[in-house]
């Protein structure tokens, strides 16, 4: 399959390393709304103006859309799914139904296949929510992330006045998780379910009681946890906090028997040394079924949950069966 | 749906308590080898001949077949899969394509749709090494079963001279699995990664010595691992040994990056209070996946790795996208 990387950030790199490990991939090139000629890719991929893709119409089999979910991808995705198969990892949960159907229109307008809301989280724990919930009915989820790298919560602090740099982890907490693992399926606040580790760089002279203040006090982001504020200095910061480390649990509990007298837990978890390499990595599996998807003449808008987890794999059926089930 | 269960061992209780759960669901019976004026069945569902089930042929949506994958299964799934939908369970993994070949000739000639082996492992397991797999093409992935009963080991033990009943548990070794998800992708050697704990009831006067050399070295059930025999009485079998847990770990870790420099590990586990519950779960999902797949006119035999998520869940797409994904 020939692949196209449509912005290239972090994510993209992440793609592009992911293109690599597999065989029956190649790149076509990088698209960026940087001058191509001031990005040079880590694997020598060529890199074009984000303009020249619909160029490329007829040597590409899937766009890798790359970009942010705030602004970038709803416009992105429905322009570019009217000519190309397209995959994003589009992950503000609130608005998948209205980016579904958007890029809905525009993929069965143009014949092609996209999928949306690809990665981990939405993605990979998605699709354990959704298994976990149809074998165990009568029972309860929960998501714990990290530890990991909040990209958000890392801007918000950034914004905060005398701060020059900042990296938020999210960390759940262990009394939660020994909690869910045990059955008992309990409630829990948003407090109890994960705290948020602040590592902070301040302009000399800053009010670091006052920086602390803010962080501990935003609304939405820090407000409703507990939160520990720790300054560092720039070159502390880009020592020991300059990886995007993530990761995370998915845990459903649920009772089967005759009067629910037997308990069973279902639990998947990720430990990711870089979240951006990872998603990359599922995004190349899942355009590998959207390819396929597209070759047996399917087309719309499809989520993870649509997918035959067959497609994702490069083994044939046969080999499949033979070997991994 | 409505559902037929054909076979009522512990797997065709389980299917029944799982069918309550669901409420799209319906039991239309119990199909039965044994007199069925014999059978009580839990639910108060009617239990019927399985010879029989032809009769039922327009009120019945997807039979849950609970066979043995030894002798029952490799006969009775392409025989019913010519005139119903079907699922079962099969697991002798070897024997696989064999039998996916011999239900897929005869659901396509009745056009109807199979899918075999169904459940844990295979089944989830087999999902969950695929998906990962795919999504870190560098890494390797492990498999632990357990803490758990094994019926084929006990059954083993149960034919040794002098054994009036036994309980086999199957050990993940807590130093393989610490190895493994380090991430360090370890060589492990069958010894390494399991023991077996043995509950043995013997007769009186038995040689005790006997029995148990007997059991640690019976080739392929025992001589590769630390087996633990004790001896206990038959009233201490029945009080702590007389359930079905099981479960498992699944593990894969995989590096990505420009030079393999970031690892990452993906880790499904079940802890399971009854196999035969949890598994007929499972079925009753996939069930509802293939009652889904026959009415959008599709044939043949399937597996896990051809059902799209989606179909397993009694929510529709838009309910999905909106609340799990």
């Amino acid at each position: 399959m020939k692949i196209a990387i449509y912005g290239y950030g972090n994510l993209g790199r992440g793609v592009e390393c992911a293109v690599r490990q597999n065989s029956d991939a190649e790149l076509v090139g990088v698209f960026t709304r940087r001058d191509p000629k001031s990005v040079q890719t880590a694997s020598g991929a060529p890199a074009y103006g984000a303009d020249q893709i619909l160029d490329f119409k007829d040597q590409i089999d899937v766009v890798i859309i790359c970009g942010g979910s705030a602004t970038d991808l709803p416009k992105m995705t429905p322009a570019l799914a009217k000519d190309f198969n397209v995959v994003d990892s589009f992950d503000t949960h609130a608005n998948i139904p209205a980016h579904f159907a958007n890029v809905d229109a525009a993929a069965k307008e143009g014949g092609r296949v996209a999928l949306i809301s690809a990665g981990w989280d939405p993605g990979m724990f998605s699709l354990n929510r959704l298994y976990a919930s149809a074998i165990l009915p009568d029972g309860a989820d929960y998501t714990f992330w990290g530890r990991g790298v909040s990209q958000g919560h890392s801007d918000a602090i950034r914004r905060v006045p005398g701060v020059l740099d900042a990296r938020q982890y999210t960390v759940p907490i262990q009394a939660a998780l020994d909690s869910v693992r045990s059955g008992r399926n309990p409630e829990l606040s948003t407090r109890q379910k994960h705290l948020r580790e602040c590592y902070v760089v301040a302009e000399d002279g800053a009010d670091l009681k006052a920086i602390e203040t803010a962080i501990k006090t935003m609304p939405n982001y820090f407000a409703d946890y507990d939160t520990t504020v720790t300054f560092v200095s720039k070159e502390e910061l880009a020592k020991n906090h300059s990886g995007l480390p993530h990761g995370g649990f998915v845990i459903r509990s649920g009772k089967t028997g005759r009067d629910g007298e037997h308990s069973h837990t279902i639990e998947y978890s990720l430990k990711l040394d870089s979240n951006p390499e990872f998603t990359g990595s599922a995004l190349v599996a899942f355009a590998r079924a959207v390819v396929r998807m597209s070759q047996r003449g399917d087309s719309g808008c499809k989520t993870v949950f649509d997918v035959a987890p067959g497609d994702l794999s490069p083994l044939s059926p046969e080999e499949l069966r033979a070997h991994m089930l």
